[in-house]
């Protein structure tokens, strides 16, 4: 039977500033990863959104950033895989610190934004991820982008990965996203989005912008938490896939299928 | 045979920022009490702030503070309890993230500056503090001011407490410490304040700053580690103590006497 | 004729975080109290408020807070009045920067939250933050609580100040706010904060708490912005106001009647 | 007569946290670079280095950074050039306010770090840093690096440019300075560093790393002030340059030789 993750972006509220819809995603996630105070969220906004995850049975992860919190994570910086290390441990091992006081386990890390999207692409960032990961607990389930890097990089490091595809985001031929400065990088088309999600799942493929019809594995499909219709097209893109026949499960479930490190 | 504790506030750089002589005082002290990022200590420092400690088999300890980093943690805020508990787990948890990376545990939790001692002499705050070192994990030991809220409130929590005293300070004749703005309240001659710590931990007793004998019981003792001659310090008062057969270990060594919580 | 200026809170909003409903408010007041970075706003935040005040004619202010963006500025801190006079220097000269650009002058400084209320009550903070003002630009005009500490510091620096009423905030009989933590602290009929209003500006008199009818000089009302009826309760308010034949203008206009410092 | 003005980073301590030798270079250069609080400083410390500059007769100017205190303003970090004007804007404003509130004005700006370093290469972020420089006052100077797009944005915007070189820095052919990270990008016998100075300054060229003779126009040369030489250094150089005949003097006196607008 086939089974997939559905992971949401959580918790990035800040003090008295609101984001993301967090309550009303949260039915229809099976992971959900949390802002650890760089990019966004509080400790005060963790500890209530590793309850209101584990209320609603979904597994939790911590979400490291870059620490910029005007820039919300999403400019690039020019860290050192020292420092990539460093500020991965750090936020880890504070939402560690919430799990713990709730009775609860990290599931996953995935990192966020500009930090995402520099581990995909440099093997040495990466790398330093990947062992951050590894060092605060062998057990966690590292997420990054199908065919990048940082999978790579967590494959290394002898820690699970867990492939992520995007519903929402055009891919080029090999397998990256299409930048979002480009026309047709995001599918607006919430039909689209859920027909494209049920192909990856199902068959394993998607159809790239040029046309081109691509591999991708996928073990957690991202939602974006922070749309008006967040809720809704997460709602319908897990009715589609469980009327399809697919297993919605968190990828860190005992019997789940994330890649295993090689032995 | 008696026996104490010598910790030290550590690991306060940031970035490109240093503070205090932690390589020269490490020898000489038992536990560590490292910054967590909020009042000083940046992740990179915390990094190897453990391992330096780790090396001089040093006890580590979460030090946490206010988010007032300009302000280094010393100035009271107007916090509720529930953000009192919220800001020591995500503390507690970063810090427990480089321990585990490093293949340590940690010892204690230490609050900092004004934290200290907001939590010493207001329950409800000692209370949230204590709560989420046991919530964080039940092993970790709470150090406080001797007779504070803060070591009731641990007692009250059903967590380990080491009582704190304070060789360069003076005393109250109700064991509370002199406020540092009244004349007297530091003891500046080293040769005062080593037989005055060798003289709590021997007879358990220290002359208030009025004359009076009272009674004080410490399990650790304090060494600042910011002076000119904190290290030289830090190496004449454990020597006296060894000298006088007292034995200079940390607090949470398994024979180690720290007061446990009542059944 | 009676006059009276609206001024309102705005440009609250940081980074990714979107807060108050500054451009639906902004149609209705005459005075704009814009944040400086440290509670709220940031560089990118202000430029834009600044011009959009500008666009609807509204005097433009610095609105200068505690060093506390988690907390919103909220919370008490135990600050200096040199750590007073220098966060005020710094937060209005960085809006004096966007005035500048603008080809616009500030009109006035409002403290935020905290430091508005420490300062109402703390002649030591309260100077210090009146001697800022002063020393940046001794044209601008000093808003504070009538009646309070920080009025009564503007007269003694030599600066103009701005007597500060609340439509929809219960006082005491000393003319004092009654705290938010006690029940009826806060008026909730729209219909009756109108009309308050328009008793202070015509009669200079407010019934406190305690049924005493009280004088009470306002040169300014404050526009609470964050509400989901913000702005229709601005548009209600300054339309009965000028039914009742008051001009609303901003303080500083040339004909304006802020309170001139004693010659 | 030649002429020349020596410029030194200041103000870049915060908090708790000291760097830098102020007080000992103050007296050997004409220029301060005053940083604003966001790569280094606080509003205190800004406060007392604008009033140490005017003790000894230095000319204040702004040295605005990154939003990143924990890396020191280093990092390059992915702004566009809107972000980088309202950063400038907002940190010169800051200045601005204590400059008048110690009744003197600012006479450049300076930007730090990385944001120096990726104005001197883009010249879309150069432009956006000129226009808020001429923005906040069009009299102030930007100082850059020779030859940079920086100072090539300070023209086309019409504002006074000030060229910068360093005494102890290797430079390419290109009149660009030598990779840090790469062998020999430092001059570190201060005999080598003087000698360099001295012929910029009368002969109007280097000697580059690969040994070709270069033109190089220095308005101002950058004395670093965090090394433990660097008052000592200062005091040389200056000395060299005035016994050879070199009047130093800071870049914006009445009749200094900055490079003016085009008209």
């Amino acid at each position: 039977m086939p089974r997939i993750d559905l992971n949401c972006d959580m918790g990035e509220s800040f003090g008295a500033y609101r984001i993301g819809a967090d309550d009303a995603v949260l039915p229809h996630i099976t992971s959900a990863n949390i802002a650890c105070g760089f990019h966004g969220g509080d400790p005060g906004v963790m500890r209530r959104t590793v309850a209101a995850a584990l209320r609603h049975g979904v597994a939790v992860g911590a979400h490291p950033g870059l620490p910029d919190l005007v820039g919300f994570g999403r400019r690039a910086m020019e860290i050192t895989p020292e420092e990539a290390y460093d500020l991965v441990v750090y936020q880890v091992g504070a939402l560690l610190g919430f799990a713990a006081a709730a009775g609860a386990r990290l599931q996953h890390v995935k990192p966020h934004g500009a930090l995402y999207n520099m581990a995909a692409a440099d093997a040495a960032l990466a790398d330093a991820v990947a062992a951050a990961v590894r060092d605060v607990d062998r057990g966690l389930i590292l997420f990054g982008l199908a065919g990048s890097e940082l999978v790579a990089a967590g494959e290394r490091a002898g820690v699970r990965t867990a492939a992520e595809a995007f519903a929402d985001r055009a891919y080029t031929r090999d397998g990256a996203l299409v930048s979002r400065r480009l026309a047709g990088a995001l599918i607006t088309d919430p039909d689209d989005a859920v027909r494209r999600a049920l192909r990856m799942v199902l068959e394993g493929r998607v159809r790239a912008i040029d046309g081109a019809d691509v591999p991708l594995h996928a073990d957690t499909i991202c939602i974006h938490g922070d749309g008006a219709h967040a809720a809704e097209f997460a709602r319908r893109l897990r009715a589609a896939l469980e009327d399809a026949g697919v297993e919605v499960a968190a990828v860190g479930r005992a019997d789940a299928p994330a890649t295993a490190p090689e032995a």
